[in-house]
């Protein structure tokens, strides 16, 4: 059954993080928190009454630093993070088809996408599909860095996440015009990267972006390989 | 039973524009659209495959125009309005008390919460509450126009919105520091302006914050008096 998640925005680097949990019960986990809301995210959780059991990443970010070191440190929940990502001290390092679970019978199909990075994965829960940077609202991610490849996005998108189906309600790792939320469906049929293009099309198109190196980079992915935490000690 | 609805963000403004539907059905409402995104608005429900049904309005809003007349020429919704704010064009004039009906069984209830304006109202809906500009997240409306009142506002929110049950899911009309839902039970408990203050406290308070004139004010109220749509003609 449709259950949306609560959905939170970064405006500086426009990054949603999702809070997701069955209804009526507390079992909560956290998909791509951002480092400097931490003290925010724990807030939602208190006033909804949740516990934080699992803090998911899609992947490691080039544009933010992650708070999920920090908020398993503040409440005991697990870092569950792709398995080719390179973030060490995360407890589980996830593989394609594995199933994680929560609450009372909740079940999150973990799903490598790869092309954006190449550890990059989605997470499937409920008819909701969460995308990171691989499937964006009538977009997707770059594919310039980090093992990117357009190749291997399209497979993804095309090969995987376009298999679910047509009602899965998707949510992005980004959004930059102000847009919540799409289905499958109509990315499939309308996505403005993606629909009706072949996948030598889409590597060219993907090519010819040329689009300018992340400010954050050389800091963020190094702090987020350590879940945000400082190094060393 | 628990049902977030999707939330969308207007960051000139910080105004939330919620769509409500059942979970599985296809009949959607939506409360308080912004005018510059009625074409993104229209796109989410396309995307969700959802039919507009209803478009409420929880009061006549000084910093924003809405799209609500607008919504309801594209797709043939109704207008749903508190009967105390002079919008007269809609269909719907709600009393405080009454009950709007959508899709299979779903019901929201309408409340007179007035003191942001004389003729706010919220809308309460499956364990949630929709409450315009009277309770933000740890925070308020402010009661200087409008038929604005801060003694009305404490009545609403401590005598109205907090007799709802604990869990209930506060959804703002604004945010400003990148929060998306709260609780009653928390608002009433820590809510910085109003637990544990007196109404005579809280008038001395308000009175006290000596706010700006709402910049957009002399234009916004008479276009959404008129659901955003131009006079005359």
């Amino acid at each position: 059954m449709t259950t949306n998640p609560i959905q939170l925005f970064d405006t500086e680097s426009s990054t949603f993080t999702y809070i997701l949990a069955a209804p009526g019960d507390t079992d909560a986990v956290i998909i791509d928190p951002v480092a400097r809301h931490w003290e925010r995210d724990l807030r939602h959780l208190e006033r909804l009454g949740l516990k934080l059991r699992l803090v998911l990443e899609t992947h490691a970010h080039a544009d933010h630093v992650t708070s999920a070191g920090k908020l398993c440190e503040m409440t005991g929940a697990l870092a569950a993070v792709p398995g080719g990502c390179g973030i060490a001290p995360a407890e589980l390092q996830l593989q394609d088809g594995e199933v994680l679970r929560f609450g009372p019978g909740e079940e999150i199909r973990v799903l490598h996408t790869p092309g954006h990075t190449a550890g990059s994965m989605s997470y499937a829960w409920r008819r909701n599909v969460f995308t990171g940077d691989a499937l964006l609202i009538d977009g997707c991610g770059r594919t310039d860095f980090q093992g990117g490849s357009a190749q291997a996005l399209y497979d993804s998108v095309t090969g995987k996440l376009f298999t679910l189906p047509d009602d899965t309600r998707v949510w992005p790792g980004h959004d930059y015009q102000g847009q919540s939320v799409s289905t499958i469906g109509w990315e499939k049929r309308h996505n403005a990267r993606l629909a009706g293009r072949s996948r030598a099309d889409f590597a060219r198109l993907m090519d010819q972006l040329d689009l300018p190196r992340p400010k954050l980079i050389d800091v963020a992915v190094p702090a987020n390989r350590n879940l945000g935490l400082p190094h060393g000690g």
